[in-house]
C-alpha cells in the first residue's frame, strides 16, 4: 500500500474558493486563492531542536528555497549572514491523523493541527446574519503545540511561508500590532495571524537567516520573501499557538456577471478576517472537531472514510459563495479547470449539498434557468440537414476562472465536434431535471416547484423530442443531436473516454439517467396534479426500460451504445438508479415493482462485467468502460453505491478491494500532489486534478 | 552598434502601474499590471499573407506556444484540427520608429502603432474632473493598418495575445458586443477592444487553430488560452483598426495604508476604460502625436533622444496615482523591486515631475513627512556607544509591492549592516531637502513652504548634527552614523557599489549634495525672512566647499571618501551641482562667485578622471567609480548634464561617444528584454531592471 501520510489535502473555508493545501512533501502546498492547483509554497512549521540549541526542525513541507539574497551583488566585504541549520523532520517520525475537518501531524514533542469546519450555510435573509458570517469566514484554523515540559531550555517555535508569487508581497501586518496580534500577510489576499502572547513576526529572504539572527528586532525586512510568526516555549512548559489562516478578495471578483464574495459584506479586508477568526477561535476549533466527529460517525471502513474526507475537502476548496445584484449565487469551480457550475458536476455534488445546504443548489438551478439555458433544433445523425424542433436545455457551465460566459453559452462547448468540447445538450437536460427534482424532495420547497412548473414541462417536451419527433417511434433512448453541434455529435460528461461513454446518442448510461429523469418528473407532475404529464413521464420511463431490456445480449450484459457492433460494456450504466430514492420515488426501485426487470437486467450486467473482469483493472480498481483505461473516481464511488445499495450486490469487489486500489491511486506520489482527483489512466492522474466531484462518496453514508 | 529595433519598451498609461510592453523578440511583452518585469505574453499582430492565402505573418513577438490542446486526451478518432501556418515577420522587413509617446512598426503593407500619451495630471480638486479623467485613463492606444489597395483578395488581420497567467482567464467581453465593440479581456484586469466595423473576437487554445478555422462563429471557446480580435480588409482597400489596450484594478489595492487608484473613481471597471478609450480615441491619438513631437522638439542627438524617450516610458510604467482617504498620493514603484516612493529615486525623477506635475512630488514629500520620517541619535564610528542627538530624517521608501511598510520604517533598511540594505539616513535627509526646495521653486507654492518651515528647520539642525555635534568642529561633511544602524554604517543610494559610493560617512558625493542642500535651505530661509538660519546654511555650505577643496590630491582629483588611503575616484561627486539652478540659486554656480573655487576643483576632478580613463570603460561608457565595474545609467545621465551644463566640459567623451556606448548597453539582447534599466556591470544589466530612474535625462533638455 502507498504511504498514507504523504498527500496534499485541501484545508478550505466554505465558499471562498480558497485552500490552505498541505501534506505532500516539499514546497507543494500553502495558501491558494482561486487556484486550480496547490500553491507550491514553502511552508515552515518548525521548532528548535530539543537536543541541539540553534538547530531547527520543521515539517517536510519546504525545499531548499531560492536565495534571493544572491540577487543583490554587494562589492567589498559584505555583511556576514548567519543562517541557522534547518532540517525537515523525517517522515517516519511523523504521525498524521486525517479527518474531514481536522488534519493533524505530530512528531517528537510537537503537534500541528489544521481545522477546517464544513458549516451548513444559512440562506441569506432567512435568519440573522451572524450564523452566515460564521459559516462564510474565509479562513481555516490551526494550532501548533510544542510540549517542552521535559525541556531544559527555551525553544523557538515558528510557522512561516515563502509564497511563490511575484505580484503579491509578503508583509507584516503592522496595523494589527497595537492589538497584540502578530500577522503575516501576502498583499491583501491571504495571511496568517496569532494572538498568542509574545508571538512576533519577522521577514527576510529566507527562514534560515531569520532563525540565525539572535536580535529579534532586526528582520522586519519588507523586501524579504519569507516570513515567520514565532514564539518561545519556555523550559518546562507546553505552549499552544492558535493560528488563523485567512483569505480575502474584496469588491467585484467576476466578469460578465459582476459578483462579489458574500463574505466581503461581513469582512471588509483580510485583517478583519484574521481578527474575527482569532476572536472566535474556540468556536471554530470546537465546530471543526464536532463536525469531524460527525463525519466519522458511520459504519464506513477506514479506507472509505479516507475517500470521503479527502473528497469533502477538495469540494469545499472549489466552492464560491457569491453575491450577484443582492442575490446569493453558489458556484463550484471545476478543480484544475475552474469552470463554473459545470452542470454535470452539480448533479454529482448534489448529494452533499442536500445534506449541507439545499438552497445553494436551487441558486445554481435558477441561475442556469435564467441565464444559461437555450432552445435548439434536433436532427438525426444520418441527416443533419433535416431539423426538428428540439426544446430547452442547459449549458455545460457558466464560465471559467471567474469569467461568466455569454448567457446561453458555456465556456466549454464548441460546435462542429464529435468528441471532447462538443455539446452535452441531452445530458445537461437530464442533469437539470435530476437536480431540480432532488432539490424539491430534499427541501420540500413546493413554492419553487410550482414556480418552475413551466420549465419542468418544457424539460419533458425537450426530453421526448430528443428520443424521436414522432411519438409513435419513441423508444426512450436519445437518437437526435442538438443543432448546437452544427453537424457534430453530442457527447456526455465522460468527454475524454471513447465512444462507450463519450457518445451521447443511444448511450445506455444516459438511457438509465433519462429513465430516472422520467421517474422524477412523474412525481413532480403528479404532486402538482398534472396527471396527464405524469402519465406521459411514466410511459416514457417504461419505453426506456423496455429498450434497455431488449438490448441485453447473450452474455447477460447491455452494450454501452445501443448500436450494432458495440463491444463496450460500462459500469456507469447504473448511475441513474441513484436518483429515485432522492426524488421520493422509492417505488421505482422495488425489485417486485414495475421496473423490477430493468433492475434485474442491470444487476446481471454488473455482476457479469465484474465477474469476467472486463470492468476491473488487475488491482481490483474499477474500470468504468471495458474499452478504455480512463476511469473516474467520482463516478466509481457513485456506481459502487448503486451496486451495493440499490442492486444489493455484495462482496469485496464492490467494496474493500476496490476501495483499497482506489486509495492507492490517490496516494501514488505524483497523484498525491494534486489532492483529490478524478480522471485516472490506469491509475495515473491525468485530468480533473484538484477536483470537487468526489463527494458522490457521501452516498455511502446512506447505505 | 547593436540592432536598434529589438528592445522592449514600456507603453504605459500615466499613474496606473501598468504597461503594455513590446519590442523584444519572442514572447517577451504584453499586458503587465503591477509587474516588476515584462509580462512575457505571446502577442500577435498579424495579417494574412499578400501572396499566399491561408498563410499568416505576424510581428515576431510570439514563440511556439504551449499547446494546451494536448492536455485533453481524447480517445478514439478525435476531431480534426486545422492549424493555419503562422510565421514571424523577418526582422529585416521591419522598420521601427520610436518616440516618447509613439512607437511604430511597419512592414510590407502593414503598420502597427502604439500611442501612449504623457499627460500632465491636473491636481484633483483644483479644476474640473474631466481633464483628470482624461489624463488618468488606464489605457494605451494602438492603430493597426493594412494597406490592401494592391491586393486581389480580402485578407484577415488580427491582434491577439496569449497571457501566461493561470489565475486570470482570457474572455470575450460579451457585455460590449451589443454596443458593437469587440473586446478581449483577461479577467477584469486588462484587455483590448475595438469598435472597427466588422471586427470580431475568437478564443481557442492557440492562434493557429483560430486562423485555420473558416467558420468565424465556431471559436468562442471560453476554455481557450489565446484570443484574437480580427477584421477583414477587402481587396483594393486600406483598413485601420483602432485598439484600446486597457488595465483596471478596482477598490483597495494597497495594504497598510489602504489606497485605491484615483482612476477608479472615473472608470468603475475595465469595460468602462475600454469604452471611454474608444469614445475619445482621436483625442488620445492626437495628444500622443503632439506630445511625442513636443518631446522631440529639442537639439538632442538621435542617440540622446533614444535614451530620453526610453527612460520616460519606463518611468510612467512604474507610476501610480493613488487616493488615500480622499487625498491623492503619487507613488513611483521602483521597477523590478517595486519599492514605493524610494526617496533616492524621487530626487532623481524630480526634474521630470517639475515639468509635468510638480504637485505630485509635493504629495510624496508630505506623505514622507507625515508617515515616513523619524528621529534618531548619531554616533561616531569609533564609538558607537556614545550617542549624540541626531534629528529628523526620512525613510528610504514607503513600502514594496503595494504594501505600505510600518510608519517610520522603510521596507529596505535593516539595522546592524555596513553594506546593502543598511540605513540611508543622511542621504535621505538631503534628498528630502533637495526635492522640497526644487518643488517650492518650480511651483511657487509659498503657502506650502511656510507650512513646512518647521520641518525645514529640523532638517537643517539634523544635517548639522550629522557633521559634528560640536559646532566648532564641523567641516561640512558627514561624520556620524544614525543610531538606526545599531552599530552598522550608513550607506548611500549606490548600495551595491564598493565603499567609493556605498559608504555615506565622509563621502564626497554626499558632501556636494549636502552643499547643494545648504544652498537650497539658505534660499528657503532667506525668502522666509529667517535670516540667521539662512546665514547658518551659507556657513555650512562654505565649510563643505573648503573641506572638499582641501581634499584635492596632487593629481587634481578628490577622493571618493575623505579618509586616509582612499584610492577611489568617482564621477557622481558632481551630482549635487544639478540642484542650485532648480532651487533659484544660480548665483552659487557662478564661476566668479563665492563657490567658484569649488566648481573649479570639481571641474578639474572630472577632466582628470575622464582624461586618464579611470572613470571610463574601454568603449567610452562612463564608469561611476574608478574602483567598481558597476555603473548606473540614471546617474551617468545626471552627471553628464552637470559636466556639460554646469561645469562647461565639452567634447565627445561627455556626449556622443558615451551616449552611443550607453545605448549599446541598453540594446544588448539580454539587457533589451528589460526595457530601460539602471545598473550595469561592465555593460551587463544585473540590477535595477525595468526601472523608472532614467528620467534624469530630461535635464539634457535644459542644456
Amino acid at each position: 500500500m502507498s504511504d498514507s501520510k504523504k498527500f496534499n489535502a485541501h484545508h478550505a473555508p466554505v465558499g471562498a474558493f480558497a485552500s490552505f493545501t498541505l501534506g505532500h512533501p516539499g514546497a507543494s502546498g500553502g495558501f491558494g486563492l482561486e487556484l486550480g492547483r496547490p500553491a507550491k509554497q514553502h511552508v515552515y512549521v518548525g521548532v528548535e531542536s530539543a537536543t541541539e540549541a540553534g538547530r531547527f526542525e520543521a515539517l517536510p513541507f519546504f525545499e531548499e528555497a531560492r536565495n534571493h539574497q544572491q540577487d543583490f551583488v554587494i562589492e567589498g566585504q559584505g555583511d556576514k549572514i548567519v543562517r541557522a541549520p534547518l532540517v525537515p523532520v523525517e517522515w517516519d517520525q511523523i504521525e498524521r491523523r486525517f479527518g474531514a475537518c481536522v488534519d493533524e501531524w505530530s512528531w517528537g514533542d510537537a503537534c500541528f493541527t489544521l481545522y477546517s469546519p464544513t458549516w451548513s450555510i444559512p440562506e441569506p435573509g432567512r435568519e440573522g446574519s451572524g450564523a452566515l458570517a460564521t459559516a462564510l469566514i474565509p479562513a481555516v484554523f490551526a494550532e501548533f503545540t510544542v510540549d517542552n515540559r521535559k525541556g531544559a531550555r527555551a525553544r523557538r517555535m515558528f510557522f512561516g511561508f515563502q509564497p511563490d508569487n511575484e505580484r503579491l508581497h509578503i508583509r507584516e501586518s503592522w496595523e494589527m500590532t497595537s492589538e497584540r496580534i502578530a500577522g503575516l500577510c501576502c498583499g491583501g489576499d491571504y495571511g496568517v495571524a496569532t494572538d498568542a502572547p509574545g508571538a512576533t513576526t519577522a521577514i527576510h529572504f529566507d527562514v534560515e537567516t531569520i532563525l540565525g539572527e539572535p536580535d529579534r528586532e532586526r528582520f522586519h525586512f519588507g523586501n524579504g520573501t519569507t516570513g515567520i510568526l514565532d514564539a518561545v516555549v519556555p523550559a518546562g512548559e507546553i505552549l499552544t499557538i492558535p493560528l488563523v489562516l485567512g483569505f480575502h478578495r474584496a469588491g467585484v471578483v467576476t466578469s460578465g456577471f459582476q459578483c462579489s464574495y458574500l463574505y466581503s459584506t461581513f469582512y471588509k479586508d483580510l485583517e478583519e478576517v484574521l481578527r474575527a477568526g482569532l476572536q472566535h477561535f474556540p468556536r471554530y476549533r470546537e465546530a471543526a472537531i464536532a463536525q469531524d466527529a460527525a463525519w466519522r460517525a458511520n459504519e464506513l471502513s477506514d479506507c472509505q472514510q479516507f475517500h470521503l474526507f479527502h473528497a469533502i475537502r477538495s469540494y469545499y476548496g472549489s466552492t464560491q459563495m457569491l453575491e450577484h445584484q443582492g442575490k446569493p449565487l453558489w458556484v463550484v469551480n471545476e478543480g484544475e479547470y475552474r469552470m463554473m457550475n459545470t452542470l454535470d458536476l452539480t448533479v454529482d455534488q448534489l448529494f452533499l449539498e442536500m445534506r449541507q445546504n439545499p438552497w445553494t443548489t436551487r441558486s445554481v438551478l435558477d441561475f442556469a434557468a435564467e441565464h444559461y439555458s437555450y432552445h435548439d433544433q434536433v436532427a438525426f445523425p444520418e441527416n443533419a440537414e433535416e431539423q426538428w424542433p428540439g426544446g430547452v436545455s442547459f449549458c455545460h457551465d457558466m464560465g471559467v476562472g471567474n469569467c461568466f460566459s455569454k448567457p446561453g453559452y458555456s465556456s466549454y462547448e464548441i460546435p462542429g465536434l464529435k468528441g471532447c468540447f462538443s455539446y452535452m445538450t441531452y445530458e445537461q437536460l437530464l442533469n437539470w431535471i435530476c437536480c431540480a427534482s432532488v432539490y424539491v424532495q430534499a427541501s420540500g420547497d413546493i413554492e419553487w416547484r410550482q414556480g418552475r412548473l413551466g420549465l419542468f414541462r418544457e424539460c419533458l417536451a425537450s426530453l421526448l423530442q430528443r428520443d424521436h419527433p414522432d411519438p409513435a417511434k419513441r423508444d426512450g433512448v436519445m437518437s437526435l443531436d442538438s443543432s448546437r453541434t452544427r453537424g457534430g455529435s453530442e457527447i456526455t460528461t465522460y468527454d475524454s473516454l471513447d465512444a462507450s461513454l463519450g457518445q451521447a446518442r443511444r448511450n445506455t448510461y444516459l438511457a438509465v439517467k433519462s429513465w430516472a429523469s422520467c421517474i422524477a418528473l412523474e412525481k413532480i407532475f403528479r404532486d402538482a396534479l398534472e396527471t396527464p404529464l405524469a402519465d406521459a413521464c411514466r410511459d416514457q420511463a417504461r419505453r426506456v426500460a423496455a429498450t434497455l431490456i431488449s438490448g441485453v445480449t447473450s452474455d447477460g450484459t447491455i452494450p454501452a451504445i445501443l448500436e450494432p457492433g458495440c463491444e463496450s460494456r460500462i459500469l456507469p450504466i447504473v448511475e441513474g438508479l441513484a436518483y429515485p430514492l432522492h426524488c421520493g420515488c422509492a417505488e421505482a426501485l422495488d425489485p417486485e415493482g414495475e421496473f423490477g426487470p430493468l433492475l434485474e437486467a442491470l444487476r446481471n450486467h454488473v455482476l457479469q462485467v465484474i465477474d469476467d473482469g472486463r470492468c476491473l483493472f488487475p488491482d481490483g480498481a474499477w474500470r468504468l468502460s471495458s474499452t478504455s483505461t480512463n476511469s473516474w473516481l467520482s463516478k466509481i464511488y457513485l456506481s459502487q453505491h448503486v451496486c451495493r445499495h440499490i442492486l444489493g450486490i455484495r462482496g469485496p469487489e464492490v467494496a474493500a478491494v476496490a476501495d483499497d486500489a482506489h486509495r492507492d491511486w490517490l496516494l501514488q506520489p505524483d497523484n498525491a500532489f494534486y489532492a483529490w482527483g478524478d480522471q485516472f489512466y490506469s491509475g495515473v492522474m491525468k485530468g480533473s486534478k484538484y477536483y470537487p466531484r468526489g463527494v458522490t462518496s457521501v452516498l455511502w453514508l446512506d447505505e
